[in-house]
């Protein structure tokens, strides 16, 4: 099995190939890259939802009711903000909150996002390497019919409802990825992109600049898992997204957009048996392509997705040595 | 009935007096200005233990178990900060933490302490004002045989433990009492000193530069409720600090201490039944004197107290002006 892995991931669909990752591997072994473009400040506390859930989710920790958060999770400071007139439409549960609490106050001490996010991980026992993509803010924002919207009002507080027309990203000019992030991707015998958004999930990751130059200056095979299965994403726009900003809402869509945004790129991609009939249109774009079940409900599937994936990349690490 | 009223207090005894007082007199006619050198950073958290207190009874919410705190509260952020390795001695429930959260935010975005107490204590429909009584920090230091130790050090997580020796307030020369707490005590008909502790309740707000000129140029008699009855206090190490700072513990020791250290300000002082042998021995000291049961364990008999300090200031006016 492959020793050193980095997987790019925003929150949901990315926490989950990370658990199957981190199942798969040695400890220690994963290195989990995060978006950070997600991040938000609410009620003067630094709220960082991606590299949560999946730190929470590493931790054996998640709330698998809500997708989001902590499990035991308990609400009275919520009700609390809300009688103080905060706004309410992102929740914080009670240990969530402590979260933010101690993330804020590292942050304020000048700690980098870097070093506070490794503390939280060890504090909550995370066997795997968790780095948010940048120290520095990026924070995506969505055109829609009603303007230009902060990406956790578009996808919290609106529900997703608007179309998006046009995606960008905040703060990119001054971010980069930190040391540790090209150290990951550089010392890595194999790089995931997980089957997260790939406009506002992997998209300010990817965007970040230097990080692709850094992905194929990396001697491992850049892998990428579907986020689409059979047409529809399994939870959140990214099949609305394709099909708004002009691409095609498909396991083809997907990597034909790769393809054309990051041109020889993803060296595999990992789809879904219900869209093995696309796997040729993807080998013609100079991919190899691996079929299996990739939806990722419980540990066993998210295990068993992850192995296919490195399997797939072993396949390339070892076809282009031989 | 005294229409407008200004109470001096601390947490304890003082959130007693004053809920006693707002039940007393009609709704707006209470102004509580509270103490502020008991604050403290925690968690990255503005923390006003005493305003909080005060603002909680005032509100009906308070946790009448723990004496500190909200009623309902529940403890999932102080379980997770233990776990992410922060101090765990001052425990913050999570209701509570919503107040310190906002209160923190305000602060930070350029609010007054003044500002910010009136909108939470609005937001829980507290009926009288709510004054810190300064906008500026200002620290209680306790000096005992393990050195100086920041008060809530001193208070609660070493548990009162240590004796006392000496009393310093850091910040003082740089702060002063607020506009609005100078308004208050002018346009006073009644001002009342809580049954607060002397040194680290009272003696903050007593010496803040010109708040003591400003109580004697007031039209209004200033009327003190013992912190002591029969010898101890209610709650809290003031009989200890008397003790160890040289000054009789009971109720005529606390009315000598403040002739000594605020001469002629004190004009009337309401003592416990169980001292009503020191009455003569406080009217020496050029105070009226009146006698009543004043602990204030359950509503009625706060309002009780309140009437009683609130009668012997209108027989301290009515005397004056025959």
């Amino acid at each position: 099995m492959t020793r050193r892995v980095a997987v790019l991931c925003g929150g949901f669909g990315g926490a989950r190939l990370a658990q199957g990752l981190q199942l798969a591997l040695e400890p220690g072994a994963l290195t989990a890259i995060v978006n950070t473009a997600d991040d938000l400040e609410l009620h003067g506390l630094a709220i960082s939802p991606d590299l949560d859930t999946v730190m929470y989710t590493l931790a054996g920790q998640a709330n698998l009711e809500t997708g989001w958060g902590l499990r035991d999770e308990t609400w009275s400071a919520a009700e609390m903000l809300a009688r103080y007139g905060q706004p309410t439409w992102f929740r914080l549960g009670d240990r969530d909150l402590a979260t933010h609490i101690v993330r804020t106050a590292r942050l304020r001490d000048g700690a980098r996002l870097t070093t506070v996010t490794a503390e939280l991980a060890a504090a909550l026992g995370v066997a795997s390497r968790l780095l948010p993509m940048s120290d520095a803010p990026v924070r995506t924002q969505l055109r829609t019919a009603a303007g230009w919207l902060p990406f956790q009002v578009y996808f919290v507080e609106r529900a997703q409802a608007d179309e998006v027309l046009e995606v960008r990203f905040e703060g990119l000019a001054a971010a980069a990825p930190t040391a540790e992030v090209l150290e990951a991707l550089a010392g890595a015998e194999a790089i995931l992109l997980a089957p997260s958004n790939p406009y506002v999930s992997l998209g300010p990751i990817l965007a970040l600049p230097g990080l692709t130059d850094a992905l194929r200056a990396a001697a491992a095979p850049v892998v990428a898992v579907s986020p689409i299965i059979g047409g529809a994403a399994v939870r959140g726009p990214a099949d609305r997204m394709l099909a708004s900003l002009g691409a095609e809402p498909s396991a083809a869509g997907v990597a034909h957009l790769f393809a054309q945004r990051y041109p020889g790129l993803v060296d595999g991609w990992l789809i879904d048996r219900l869209d093995a009939g696309q796997a040729a249109e993807i080998e013609a774009l100079g991919a190899r392509v691996a079929v299996t079940d990739t939806l990722m409900s419980g540990p066993a599937a998210r295990r068993r997705v992850a192995e296919a994936s490195l399997a797939l990349a072993a396949a390339w690490t070892l076809a282009r040595t031989e």
